[in-house]
């Protein structure tokens, strides 16, 4: 920390007390966006928050509330109140380099789309009729229909999901939607949902858009093969974090697409790797939020050198968000999105996460340009979504019950995490080395050097666990093996128990 | 008809009356089963319906019954009473040719499925943007959400749909529910409904498969784009329709298929026009139970024709059989598939017509081989449909609401063609030709010679009145315009508005 760095002056903000925004959202913008623009040299010192609050005339705490968000986010570095700073993570070049950016964004370019067929060939399908079983069929097992087993991954918790208000919902929908909505449909959407996803994209995860951006799909997966089936020609070189998640891989494998498999690290997506392997692929697949199956979050600096790639090269940018809900300290980083200012994001988000996988409802935000080519291309795939779940949806949002479940939703995941790593520390100890994380639906339990995780997956799995490996969702042989453990659908008791379980078995694998 | 034909005997005739099925279906299905494997000349003349009871001890009624669904499958001509004979217009060698037929059914080929990568390229999705606008639009209009516009084509009658019945249904799924299925679920679908689709296609289509053969998909167009995108390589030729479904089209060709339309008239699709243009063709789309958009049943022996065409040269067919359920006058004839005897038919059914468009159900009957191939590819597209809409259809078969519904259905669909029949025949003799069908949601009204029927279509969307012109779903020039008109969304009262008001429309195209 540089003991007398000069303060700079947020001269480019300006607060609006009669904006419907709140206050600390207004100064976290104004902040922010300065800080993007290359207005402050990393390591420049922020003027002391009762400075702030005095010169803009808002309360003290208002101040501190827009510094937790940037600390949460990368930006700022330090400490409130024993000097706050412009975060050094972020390199001058990257920060001078959105000077660039901006220019590649207010000239329209055509977006380098496919202008050859790609998609999917049975062969290929057939080929990874395996991987797909293993991907895709995880929470699908016929030996017991009452229970969820430990520890699926990636599913929320079925049994606290508000059936009641959902029926009391659905059956007002039923009968009072307009006839017409029975019928065919938009294939972009029931508009009053994308309205309300816009709405909270915007306010919740910083996404630049409008409700005609936001296209609404049938979960993650389609919207993966949309993007690989729109943007890709065979052939195409396509960054993968790898690990990933297996249904990505497929589809874009599919497409005919070369994947390039790039490393995951603490921060994320190493992309710098990328670059070195393959500075001209055509795609980058990411889930910065929170990783699968990885559990990491990316780094702010590992964000911008991402975008920066890509709007240097005109790669597209496939930001998988599925399950930014659930964070547990702090609040949501914003999306890799909301940081694009060229254009080449394309940002997926899931209701299979913040409410249930059956219903089959996801959303997806073009870039302008290519919005038109997305609606014929789900058009094409299967005109629409069910129309009825679209209004269900959208007045469960509108009416309060998704941010309340969501809400209910964050202390129950919080503490079902908090029990899985007591569980695991007092009884794996030695075996599996599970640590807390501030987000997500799933941990990873890193096993001891050297122990090989599929076969420790499989032996668990005849013990009717679900645990998969690490190393079952990458291409490139990995440093460590891990399992993947889902907690968020698990009872304290089911929770406990599956550690217990566990135990013995591990024991055999670690001498 | 010959006068003195040798009368046949039913040697390989045998009716148990221990079976569940119903005597009439054992005769019936006893005496197609000789015809097609060309046990009969055409032409040979069946004992007289009174003989046939006597000696196979049943009554005549149930003789008559089985005959008159022989006589409107096109196995047998004649008339009841006075000489039933097995129908000429089932050539010889298509008979013979069923002995080849089956030898090839016989000996599992392999299925010739793409190897190379095929899709959507946003190049032509966008190109083709206007077309998926009218074609997947058609019923979604701004200017009134209250009732359907006329003459909408396509849509069942979403006033009569038993939201009551249906809602009842779905509370109870949504309460005793395994918890298990609120989760991420078989991408084949829903067991107890593949198996209550699968039993209903054997009883009312004849359809040849089990359960585990029956892919629930998000709808028609689901299925029809998996199949091109599974079945064909981009350049392989495919026998369209023309005039067709436009979502057909647009599905096929973005696969990269080179398209080869085939014209349609009176007996469905012209097979020898088909062999003469592209005999090597790798698949053929067609909808032989009420042609979209021409309104006309493919005729037995062109269903053979197409049949042997696919067996001896190994190309697939896709069966769009979307309204089946709609047929007023006899039973329905039973589906190209349950003819086919060498596997290339690959069967696709929706809910949208039976139930409502809003649902986005459907299914697809896959040739065993092609079975697995089919689940990774709709895995990879979108991982699988809804559940609960799926638990709900399961149920609402299983307890006689399906059945009944299409029964009250088929009442009331015949009395609005009825009613817009006789109003066209009134209010617009000599502007628009309109001749009632035994079946589906739509007619065909055409117009004098020479009239061109896209001018005549868009003057008429101008006036808020939907009805698509034949020649916008074709490829090539048509003989002569017309319009097509749905009948089955609208109520009396509508139809009988509309159809006054398109005659001073179209009085201004006829001098």
């Amino acid at each position: 920390m540089p003991k007398r760095a000069s303060e700079i002056h947020l001269v480019t903000v300006h607060l609006d007390a009669q904006s419907p925004t709140p206050m600390y959202c207004q100064l976290y913008d104004g902040i922010r966006a300065a800080i993007l623009a290359g207005h402050f040299q990393a390591g420049a010192r922020l003027p002391a928050t009762r400075a702030l609050a005095k010169e803009f005339n808002i309360s003290r705490n208002t101040v501190v509330e827009a510094f937790q968000r940037l600390f949460a986010e990368g930006y700022l570095e330090g400490k409130i109140g024993s000097g706050t700073y412009v975060s050094k993570a972020l390199p001058d070049d990257l920060l001078r380099a959105r000077s660039v950016v901006e220019t590649l964004g207010a000239e329209p370019r055509t977006p380098r789309v496919s202008t050859s067929p790609n998609g999917i060939g049975p062969s290929r399908a057939l080929s990874q009729r395996g991987q797909i079983t293993a991907a895709m069929r995880t929470s699908v097992s016929d030996d017991n229909v009452y229970q969820v087993r430990p520890f699926v991954t990636g599913l929320p918790a079925l049994d606290a999901f508000p059936i009641d208000t959902w029926m009391r919902v659905s059956n007002r929908c039923w009968r009072y939607l307009s006839l017409r909505e029975l019928g065919y449909a938009d294939p972009a959407g029931y508009m009053p949902l994308r309205r309300a996803v816009a709405a909270r994209l915007r306010e919740t995860r910083a996404v630049q858009c409008d409700a005609e951006q936001v296209i609404i799909v049938s979960g993650t997966q389609q919207a993966i093969n949309l993007c690989a089936q729109l943007l890709l020609n065979p052939g195409d070189a396509v960054w993968l974090e790898d690990p990933t998640y297996l249904g990505a891989r497929a589809a874009l494998s599919n497409s005919g697409a070369r994947l390039v498999p790039v490393s995951v690290d603490q921060e994320g997506l190493v992309v710098s790797e990328g670059i070195a392997l393959e500075p001209n692929a055509r795609m980058a697949f990411v889930s910065p939020s929170y990783q699968v199956p990885m559990c990491v979050t990316m780094s702010l600096s590992r964000r911008l050198a991402l975008l920066d790639w890509a709007a240097r090269t005109g790669a597209w940018v496939i930001e998988d968000d599925y399950d930014s809900e659930f964070r547990y300290a702090g609040r949501p980083l914003a999306s890799l999105q909301s940081l694009d200012t060229a254009k080449r994001v394309i940002y997926i988000g899931t209701f299979s996460k913040s409410l249930l996988p059956a219903l089959r409802l996801g959303y997806l935000v073009a870039p302008p340009d290519l919005v038109d080519a997305f609606i014929a291309a789900r058009a094409i795939a299967d005109r629409h979504a069910h129309t009825l779940e679209q209004a269900i949806v959208a007045d469960f949002i509108a009416e309060g019950h998704f941010a309340q479940h969501l809400r209910r939703m964050r202390t129950l995941y919080q503490e079902r995490q908090q029990m899985l790593v007591s569980a695991a520390q007092r009884d794996l100890a030695g075996l599996l080395d599970v640590e807390g994380k501030d987000a997500g639906l799933n941990l990873v339990g890193w096993l001891p050097p050297g122990v090989n995780d599929k076969d420790v997956s499989q032996a668990i799995a005849e013990h009717n666990i679900s645990a998969p490996a690490i190393s079952a969702y990458a291409l490139k042989p990995q440093k460590r093996g891990g399992l993947v453990l889902g907690y968020a659908a698990l009872t304290a008791r089911e929770i406990r128990k599956g550690i217990k379980d566990l135990a013995p078995i591990l024991t055999k694998f670690v001498k």
